[in-house]
């Protein structure tokens, strides 16, 4: 009798939640069923329909940066609708189009979280792998449902096509933020982004759309006719071909830097106006070499940045819907995330895997 | 005749002017009679009586990096009095106290100097080793007098001691510059020091004026009593005590860090906070290695920095004089000077040898 009110009360307080985990190192995924906590008055229940594969979701699922607990059930690319929404939620009912993106919570009152940037909250909350609220890890959205505060969901516009705006919730913002953090957003500007992919590829997008000049720079001399012609770049620069990054010298007011991989800095450094800025929001694991001398001769700035916070995550998909600004992605069935991280690995993915959770997700 | 006349008229349009010039990459100094160029419209020609002795006077005199071209004057802090003025010079006059720094030239029109950042212009004069606007190789101030135009010279605050004011000039420059710029010049805010030479020790004392929490970090346990009970520091860090660095993890605003030899930067970024700022004024040979996540997680800056702009060094001038900062020196005869080099090389001197030029130097 104890014990089964022990379990009602359970029951009560948790959801029951399906979907895909990692179990151990390889990273291979399978079906995992788990709880999520009871919607609570500030929390929204998400039937999620899209869910981006960002690169993140690999290294996490393989171990890559150490600190995996398994099972993990990635995903931080989230798009779906609200199928519950608690007593105190304000800005979202039920019905509604949202994201969910990389933060699921933070503390809302330190230094950092009142100023809206609740992504360098020193408690913040990721949407898997982390420590939630309630003391559980997080699991992310390569499942069915998720239980988030509302301060931490965003709304679509109004007909946007949210399988395509799934990955804006993290390779999106993850551009935009320092574009607009650095002024990195001003018609006439010059900015240079290094690496087409899940993140490049959006930031040519926004670029353009703030109505800069944009470069794309890239080790693949292959890459500039889809550059150029698909995603509008104005110009394309081979890194590694030092008459082109001659030619392009001191020339950027800024470059958005993507690339996760080692990379050699100094043609990237050459290529910014002197006091140009370039932010680093891909992660390489191994330490780059760093070139002084050409960084303070001119008064160059290197920072990095780490996704964006809640506001500036909004103002980034009413951005995106007031200039047609979506992902470009291969959409797929559950069953294929398996190979699409086996492609991922490879780099062979234009530009985002996208998982059509809504249709293909059953329960095992 | 006509040989004569032509002599006439170089010396009409040329002054003459000695000092001490390296000649080979021994970089041993020795006496030189060279040509300044007769004042100009715009010009003031200076009686120099103090010179510090700069890092770069070291490297450069060596060839250390490259395009030295000899026989080389060094000298790029220089303090003296005005004794003559051209017919176009406004805010100086005969009998001023004055200094010039590293910068003797720009081109005035460009997008950096009309920002007042001279020291970013493409075009800009150094003291020495630079090749001047009337097309000769500039001589800096380890010499008896030089010729500059008054857009390029600033004047010392009254009864400003000269000798320990000579070193501002570019070591005091070099860290007040970013010190304004990245808003790291506000009370309460707590800054790290990395490095106790020529350009620490003023930043410290600008810290402190500034009403900062100053932090000295160094290698260097021994140098803890000077930083605090000599120069006010209000902590010291040693970079390689993990255990140190721990402690201190997080809590810097940002860091100015004068280290020109290669050395970890990882420590220092877990010094900052997050979004703080890490400003490199020195300029190690080699690349340093650069953990790019540490960077990513926090949103963290590095940046370079290059001198100041006049304006900021006529304000940071004045800010010394009304805050009483001036450096710790030790105030040479001009036949020290190879001594002084050779003890500078090792470190040995606090904070800045400053050469009694006024008084010591004789013509050969």
């Amino acid at each position: 009798m104890a014990e089964n009110g022990m379990k009602a009360l359970e029951e009560k307080h948790h959801r029951k939640a399906f979907g895909l985990a990692a179990k151990d190192t390889s990273g291979i995924l399978s079906p995992f069923i788990f709880s999520r906590r009871a919607n609570g008055d500030n929390d929204v229940t998400i039937k999620i329909l899209y869910c981006g594969i960002c690169h993140s979701d690999l290294h996490s699922a393989k171990n890559d940066w150490k600190g995996t607990v398994y099972p993990l059930v990635p995903g931080h690319e989230i798009a779906g609708i609200v199928i519950e929404a608690g007593c105190n939620v304000l800005k979202l009912k039920i019905g509604d189009t949202v994201g969910v993106g990389c933060l699921v919570g933070a503390c809302r009152s330190c230094e950092k979280c009142v100023q809206h940037k609740e992504n360098y909250c020193p408690k913040l909350v990721f949407a898997y792998n982390s420590i939630d609220i309630d003391g559980k890890i997080t699991y992310g959205g390569y499942s069915n449902i998720i239980v988030v505060d509302e301060h931490f969901v965003v709304k679509f516009p109004k007909n946007f096509p949210i399988d395509r705006g799934a990955p804006l919730l993290c390779a999106g913002i993850t551009v935009y933020s320092p574009m607009k953090n650095f002024e990195l957003d001003q018609p006439g500007k010059h900015i240079g982004v290094v690496g087409l992919g899940g993140l490049g590829h959006v930031a040519v997008k926004f670029g353009k759309a703030f109505g800069m000049k944009v470069t794309v720079i890239s080790t693949s001399p292959w890459k500039k006719e889809e550059a150029i012609k698909s995603l509008g770049a104005d110009a394309f620069v081979v890194s590694s071909d030092a008459e082109q990054i001659k030619a392009a010298q001191g020339t950027m007011d800024g470059i958005i830097n993507t690339v996760s991989a080692k990379h050699a800095l100094l043609p990237l450094i050459l290529l910014l106006k002197s006091e140009g800025k370039m932010i680093m929001v891909g992660a390489p694991e191994h330490p780059l070499d760093l070139p002084a001398l050409p960084l303070l001769l001119e008064g160059k700035i290197l920072a990095g940045s780490c996704i964006g916070g809640m506001r500036a995550t909004q103002e980034m998909l009413d951005f995106a819907g007031d200039h047609n600004i979506a992902a470009d992605i291969e959409l797929i069935s559950t069953d294929y995330v398996n190979q699409a991280m086996e492609r991922l690995a490879k780099g062979d993915v234009r530009y985002r895997f996208v998982i059509d959770v809504g249709n293909t997700l059953a329960e095992a």
